[in-house]
């Protein structure tokens, strides 16, 4: 695998720069948005993932000998745009929503901000790794909501591309799970690993018995035993007689999860394990774990649903030319016209507006041409929504690494607390808040 | 990103194999399979793909010392261990479907053979990139059906995951695209690639006539140009007028496809490019391909639809101990007896039984215990699916690179030929072919 990201690139966005660079239209300072005409699968909000990687990947979007090699052996583009490349590093203005932080149809969640050439080629791999991560982050913080105080854990990597399963464990931490079982999220990102055991581990051993030992004898009997590997009931009955009634925990991978759970606690308790945990992990999604609520289950697992975005794999999020200069130097508002797919163009700045701390709207003035963008002293109840995120090139580091994951998360939960209790519901719907368009120039 | 696979892994593995070692199971010989209960979304069949990325990423499963440090600071594993995977490299052996071939429910599709700790710390990468890539093939498959003799070109890298992308073009390619969007599959895998322009490009300039012009005199007129940022037959119009009538192509990108296509189809033979091309590109998956069979389009550009699995992003594979030696070094053919996830023990080998040249089933023969597996002689019509990929540790290096992958698509085409015609419908259904256990020790 190549070290640089340059190439994770649609090859047109090389080819527009070749021939911008060749009409001069390639310095037009541009102003592009990336943002979500609509709301995949009807849900109530989405969350913004996948900024803190984003700008970790732009730092490493430069072009190095074998990037530059393929394109010009495979002739993308003419050998005066392979020397402009040479020197490539982006020089502009990233402002955005913090990640974490909710969005609504028409949020500007990214704005990149510089000339034609130092914008167009970042089109894919920005909608790359906030789709992607923003899909798990709203289906991981609907799991969340619906898990309510009962820990959560995120098991999907075996169900995901191996580098996706990392970015989907960092983005579901942010969304509120508490903890992934895959280990370079845990070292790339910080985030706290956990696991159980596998059925293998069972068939391995002679004994069912002779498993269990072996894994308290390794990592104590707070751990947690897989006991559906032959009988459920014979299983449970094995463990707190091989560990005694301070058995951290069982594990239940499969049956009709209300009523194994049920019979399981019952079973424990009669054993007199009352404090052994229950945790489950089969096949769950946000209406799973909702239709688990009233049952006796300590915490859940979650595999699939989680990193493949609940049914909605990817956000739909789209990255548009909305604003350009001209040739004489003035602004304008650009935007595509075509059926079902229009834009709202103009420069634009979101505030959520709330009123007694609960989320009303989503306000988004927008600029034509000069007209001065509102501060947040302009709109009354009205909270900030885009930071600087690259400054003329310079990035600002605490949105990366694993300091911005944890800022990212605790903002994520701040935020949510905002949301009026219809947003809470796991039906489909509009949105929990409208986005509120309004023209600068009338303030 | 680190450049070692070995932390791509789920944290009860490693728990697993330091228990192993501890209890002295850590060197029984086991066989592990990867394998797929069911075909996901009631496809007909799936196309396996990954193996040549699998094989790339098992060479660099080594423990470095980031990923060493890190298992010791959060005490994952014991001191001992750590030292045993210091020098950890996969002495095993791999046998397996080749890539591109097709698989049905039950499919011996990788078997991992060596000690239990060779084998057991595979899994989450196994499966990631299996699960991952087959969903891609087995949905791109599809769509290159529908789309028959018309040339298809993937461009989803915007709603995948970066990396994920680059996967995505390779398993389309694999399964009958004909090119990708991506720029890095392009250099990392020698997939060719394809691009037109955006609609930025168009919005970039003061008049659509300016775009088409400066595109046509960067690319030549031979290019595609994108008619439907403003006005689709406005933009037909002009696209001829700044090109003439050798232009190569228009793309659309929205609308009610058939009548769009038609309708435009009808403009350019009026103005006399009756050559030129129509691309469309809008949301397309195998249903609305094959929905635009009898209109006016040359070729299909293929997005979100194809990188997602088309509905089914995971295929849902799994990884399970089927065989294992016990203290006494006879065979033991073991499995799970869970509840709707219970699987078939044993080691198995696998063919593809034909007749008239047409798959009649999936025949698969199991030895429970030291019973000698078939051979090609052995099996009447049948055509052996299983190669040998990594021998004790040695990797044949022919599955992988740009060559393994077109060996793999060259092997897919070739084998699609052998589907019985019901195969080849989009509707949901059984398997096209029924899989077939037979005992060894009965032949």
């Amino acid at each position: 695998m190549s070290a640089s990201t340059a190439l994770l690139t649609d090859r047109y966005e090389l080819t527009m720069l070749d021939a911008a660079l060749r009409d001069g239209t390639a310095d037009r300072h541009c102003v592009f948005e990336l943002f979500a005409r609509r709301l995949s699968g009807g849900r109530r909000f989405g969350v913004v993932a996948g900024t803190g990687r984003l700008l970790s990947l732009l730092r490493e979007f430069r072009f190095g000998e074998d990037e530059l090699r393929f394109l010009r052996d495979e002739h993308v583009v003419s050998a005066e745009t392979v020397r402009y490349l040479e020197s490539y590093r982006f020089g502009g203005t990233v402002t955005g929503y913090r990640e974490g932080e909710l969005y609504f149809p028409g949020s500007p969640i990214l704005t990149i901000e510089g000339s034609f050439a130092d914008a167009v080629i970042l089109e894919t791999l920005a909608l790359s790794v906030m789709n992607h991560d923003a899909a798990v982050a709203t289906a991981a913080a609907r799991m969340s909501i619906a898990a309510g105080d009962r820990p959560l854990a995120e098991m999907g990597s075996r169900r995901a591309a191996e580098q996706s399963a990392v970015a989907a464990a960092r983005a579901a931490y942010i969304a509120g799970f508490g903890a992934t079982s895959n280990l370079e999220a845990g070292r790339q990102w910080g985030i706290p690993t956990m696991g159980t055991a596998a059925h293998s581990w069972t068939l391995l051993h002679d004994t069912e018995e002779d498993a269990f030992r072996s894994q308290i004898a390794a990592l104590g009997s707070g751990t947690t035993l897989l006991v559906d590997t032959y009988d459920i009931r014979r299983g449970v009955e094995r463990a707190v007689a091989v560990a005694g009634t301070g058995l951290g925990g069982v594990r239940i991978d499969s049956g009709d999860l209300p009523i194994v759970a049920a019979e399981v606690r019952a079973q424990l308790d009669a054993l007199g394990a009352t404090e052994t945990r229950i945790t489950v992990t089969s096949d769950l999604d946000e209406y799973a774990i909702a239709a688990l609520a009233a049952s006796p289950v300590d915490a859940y697992g979650v595999g699939t649903s989680v990193v493949t975005g609940s049914g909605y794999p990817t956000a739909g999020m789209v990255y548009k030319l909305v604003a350009r200069q001209d040739a004489s130097g003035g602004w304008v508002a650009v935007a595509k016209k075509a059926e079902g797919k229009g834009s709202q163009g103009g420069r634009k700045r979101a505030f959520r507006r709330l009123e007694d701390d609960v989320a009303r709207d989503e306000y988004v003035e927008i600029a034509d041409g000069f007209e001065e963008l509102p501060t947040a002293a302009d709109v009354e109840g009205g909270r900030m929504l885009q930071v600087t995120l690259v400054d003329h090139g310079a990035f600002d580091a605490a949105h990366e690494g694993p300091e911005g994951v944890q800022a990212a998360r605790a903002h994520h939960l701040a935020v949510r607390e905002e949301l009026p209790v219809r947003a809470l519901a796991l039906s489909k719907s509009d949105p929990a808040i409208p986005t509120v368009f309004a023209d600068a120039g009338d303030r």
